[in-house]
This record gives structure tokens, sequence and C-alpha cells, in this order.
């Protein structure tokens, strides 16, 4: 079993920061974390506190796919929750031992240096899941 | 500004929670809170804790409407997120006063006897969002 630690954000894919970020921090009144651009995702990303966890919104940039692609067919939603793992490598050998397809077969390292994984929904009852340590 | 307090919830639609907790609990390892009928929203609800929040598998009992249209038109996947506000009449005041709308003028008893609304998606860049006390 997979030793999950907290939700550690839910990624939220946006057209556009700008025209967004109003909204999740003026009238919902979450606190802005941090804003940058992530070159290893292709894509901006706006970090708000809801105090207990994080959303992150996520803007592609030119020539990102993924969330491109989530936008262009289901519009601006909920794209992902990332899960905090204690031992990401060890979550990543369970999933394969009991018949699930992460993206990875060793974890990657993602944006901030973490090492990440991927579920995809079809394995997962419709969600997204990032795993990272 | 709405004072917003914590995620709540993350709201996950299932067909069946006999058919999905398994995931969550055994392969996950999430620590199963409660599971119980909720009448008032005609649905099962099965809570889970991530450490930091909570996520609610919903599977839609017979004459339950939304979760049941959502996953004939989705399938299975994220439903909403609910948010904790420090006061939840003065936060649907607010919306109103801002231009939104929330399902309710006041604030309605849901499930666990807290007073909640809701934004749909069209308002909030596509996530349905519960507010709550």
């Amino acid at each position: 079993m997979i030793q999950t630690t907290k939700l550690a954000h839910i990624g939220i894919a946006v057209k556009s920061i700008a025209g967004s970020i109003g909204f999740f921090r003026d009238i919902l009144g979450l606190q802005v974390l941090a804003m940058e651009d992530v070159p290893v995702m292709k894509a901006r990303v706006a970090k708000l506190s809801t105090g207990n966890t994080v959303i992150e919104l996520i803007e592609p940039l030119p020539g990102e796919q993924t969330v491109t692609k989530f936008l262009d067919t289901r519009g601006e939603g909920i794209h992902h929750i990332c899960l905090e793992v204690a031992d990401i490598k060890l979550a990543t050998d369970e999933l394969i031992k009991k018949g699930y397809h992460p993206v990875y077969d060793e974890p990657k390292t993602g944006a901030g240096g973490h090492k990440v994984n991927f579920l995809f929904p079809k394995e997962t009852h419709g969600v997204l899941i990032e795993l990272s340590d």
C-alpha cells in the first residue's frame, strides 16, 4: 500500500492566469504563494493557498501539449490532483506490482525538483493523479 | 473578499463506492473516516483522509439527479471541491454583490448540518465549488 502523506495540490487548467487569478485571489480570498514559468512543464503556474493545501492554476505556454489538449476538449477546470507520498520510488514499484501502469517506470524529476509519477484516469476512477515526493 | 479557511474536501463521483473504495483505501493508502448514506443528498458517501484534507466518494442513490447526470455524461471523476469559509452568509452576500450567481440566495443546510452554497463552473473557470461553514 502506498503511504500517502498529504494532498499537495489541485491543478486547475486555465487559458490564462492573468484572466483567472482575480477570481481565486480577490473573490475566494486565496493567498498567492508564487507565480512562475516552469520550463520543464512548458507552463505558467500560479500557486494559491487554501490554508491546508494548494491550488495551482496552470496556463500552457507555446509548445505545451497535455494541458492544451485538455483545454481544447474540455475547457477550463480541474486537471489533476497531486498526492505527496512518503517514497515515490516505492510507490511506483508497488503500483506496477499491483498491475497499474504509472506513466514512468522510474519516477522523473518534475517542477520544483520533486520526483513525480502519474496515474491515468482510466485506472483511478476518472482522476488524473500525480504522485510526488 | 470571501474568507476561505480551508479546502474541506474534494468530491469524486463514482458509480459505486463498493467498486471504487479499494483503490483509494488499499492502493493509495487513504484512511476511511466514514461511510454513510446521506438522505438529503440522495447519495452514499465515503470520506477518506489524505492527511490534510478529505476525499469524498459520492455514489448517487435512486432518484438522485445531479451526480447521476454527471456520471452519465462525463463518467467517474472529480465532481466538485468544497471550500470552508469563515461566514457562509457573508460569503453569499459578497458573491451576489460582486455579480456572481450562487445557487441559493440564502445558504441552505446540507450534509452534516453545515450551511452550504454552490458556484457553478461557468462562473469559476470550470470548477463546481461548494462553499460551507
